[in-house]
């Protein structure tokens, strides 16, 4: 069986490998991810973004094992420093997760943030389509903050869940300026702390305000309370993200949405990374360093953006 | 008077175009930051990076106002969706913002944050360039977060400013995790809060075990606690401030390391940005719109990995 094959068939250990090539940005990944393609497009993918401690990990995680009740395989991606996935835990959270990896029906990886020249949204989208074709049907991925990465990911996922706390007027304000128009569903988590009513009133407002500028027969987006680590809202938060997966069945239009921004921006950053590559290489060829051109521009021998113009016309003539 | 020439004289109105041009992508814009940049190299940059909600915008208020009591002239940036100078501003933070726009030595200047396919970054640079260009001596760089853009953005900086406030575990563990490595000061912002010395007490412990892997004679990052509406502690962070920007002209290859980091960045995403710009015009020349190549993605005509290589082998080659 190719590697590709393996993958398809659920094998783990391939699996782990090819994500491990993704984010080390191995040559040969890309071949596997070429055969993998045609399997992708059955999992839900939905992602879990917010401020660091904000409780994104313990909602992930009790989301994974609600899935699993219903028998349905999980895949969780975690792109966030702060993530018990990623190493940034407290004792506590480990062993919360360590449970997922005695259960086969579970697949657990996280990425790299430190990356150089962006990628992060590219490998992201790659390792959402790995778990895709190996037969994951959901596919819970957790970004940290609001920055334009994670937008980006976001904007990979079909369901949106942006978590807050009560009590943080100014996230409410970041929601607002920022992301408030790709959230889905909104959690208030911590909601046992003062304050959790006010913060939903507020994100009411902000979703009402929000709703004049979207379609007329579209999603008008769910506010849950929660409480991760006692239980409570968890309920309600699973079958709202299932609500929105059977929403988007039924609505095909607004899927499609998803999949041509997600194909867009997948598309668009692959050609920037390869034509990188392709003159970085020309330029070796003749024997020029990408340090040699920093040189000039540090020294001010050249502006950097006449340099890159150069460089552009005679590579890319 | 060209319009470089009148930026480069201190014009205010010129500056405010131009810094408009770029944030829209206007290719004019480069001509002029091509005449900008023999005059660039003289500001130096400080880069405040934290979550939401801890205070960074009234700490960079504050550094400006003591700024100007030194006659030194300042510029703004701030990347943050949530900063009062973007907009996402309560009454309060917009009554203080505005002093500084009676006083023609502070520029204020704020970036949208949701643009498309990157670019934020050269954005930030470019505008860090004309500011620079223009003749403030400090430049002060808002950015939120511990996403990839803001650490690339961060390392546009000669002086770091990590900002916290106490009792946010997680947030230490993000730093820990993301951004510790480039802190040249540590704020504990809000310091009057419950737990403030356990925050400095965890900074601390983290600056010890990450100073094993600098460099001998390295900076030791300092950490201030603060109350920026209150006064306490600002003198501390401005001297400290001063204090790092005396470190690096003493230690002038640091300071080469920071312009090599930042040409690097810059450059690499121009020939991102212009071989995407390339590409893309000589596909539509041949009749070949990206919308036609998504399709094909999204319709599984085609795989994106596949698509890509095609794509680049033909329009470069």
């Amino acid at each position: 069986m190719s590697i590709a094959e393996r993958i398809v068939a659920g094998d783990v250990r391939a699996t782990a490998r090819l994500l491990r090539d993704i984010d080390d940005q191995i040559p040969s990944a890309r071949e596997i991810l070429k055969e993998l393609y045609p399997h992708t497009g059955n999992a839900h993918v939905v992602g879990f973004t917010g401020s660091p401690g904000v409780g994104k990990s313990s909602l992930v995680d009790q989301m994974a094992l609600r899935c699993r009740q219903d028998d349905l395989t999980v895949g969780i991606l975690a792109v966030d420093p702060t993530s018990p996935f990623t190493g940034g835990a407290i004792l506590g959270d480990r062993i919360r997760m360590q449970r997922h990896f005695l259960d086969s029906g579970v697949f657990i990886r996280s990425l790299a943030t430190r990356g150089h020249f962006g990628g992060l949204t590219r490998s992201t989208n790659d390792m959402i389509n790995v778990l895709d074709a190996m037969g994951k049907q959901v596919i819970l991925v957790e970004t940290v903050g609001v920055g334009q990465d994670e937008v980006e990911i976001v904007n990979s996922a079909h369901t949106t869940v942006l978590v807050t706390v009560p009590g943080m007027g100014d996230e409410v304000q970041a929601i607002k300026a920022g992301i408030m128009e790709i959230g889905n569903i909104f959690v208030v988590n911590k909601a046992d702390r003062e304050g959790s009513r006010k913060t939903v009133r507020e994100l009411r407002t902000l979703i009402e305000l929000g709703l004049r500028h979207r379609s007329e027969n579209g999603w008008e987006p769910l506010i849950v309370e929660t409480e991760a680590l006692k239980g409570r809202g968890l309920e309600e938060l699973y079958s709202n993200i299932r609500k929105h997966r059977e929403y988007l069945q039924a609505h095909p239009q607004h899927l499609d949405e998803v999949l041509w921004k997600r194909a867009r921006t997948q598309l668009v950053e692959a050609m920037k990374d390869l034509a990188l590559t392709t003159i970085l290489q020309r330029l070796e060829n003749r024997g020029v360093s990408l340090d040699d051109l920093i040189g000039k521009i540090t020294s001010k021998e050249a502006d950097p953006y006449s340099l890159v113009h150069e460089i552009l016309d005679e590579e890319l003539r």
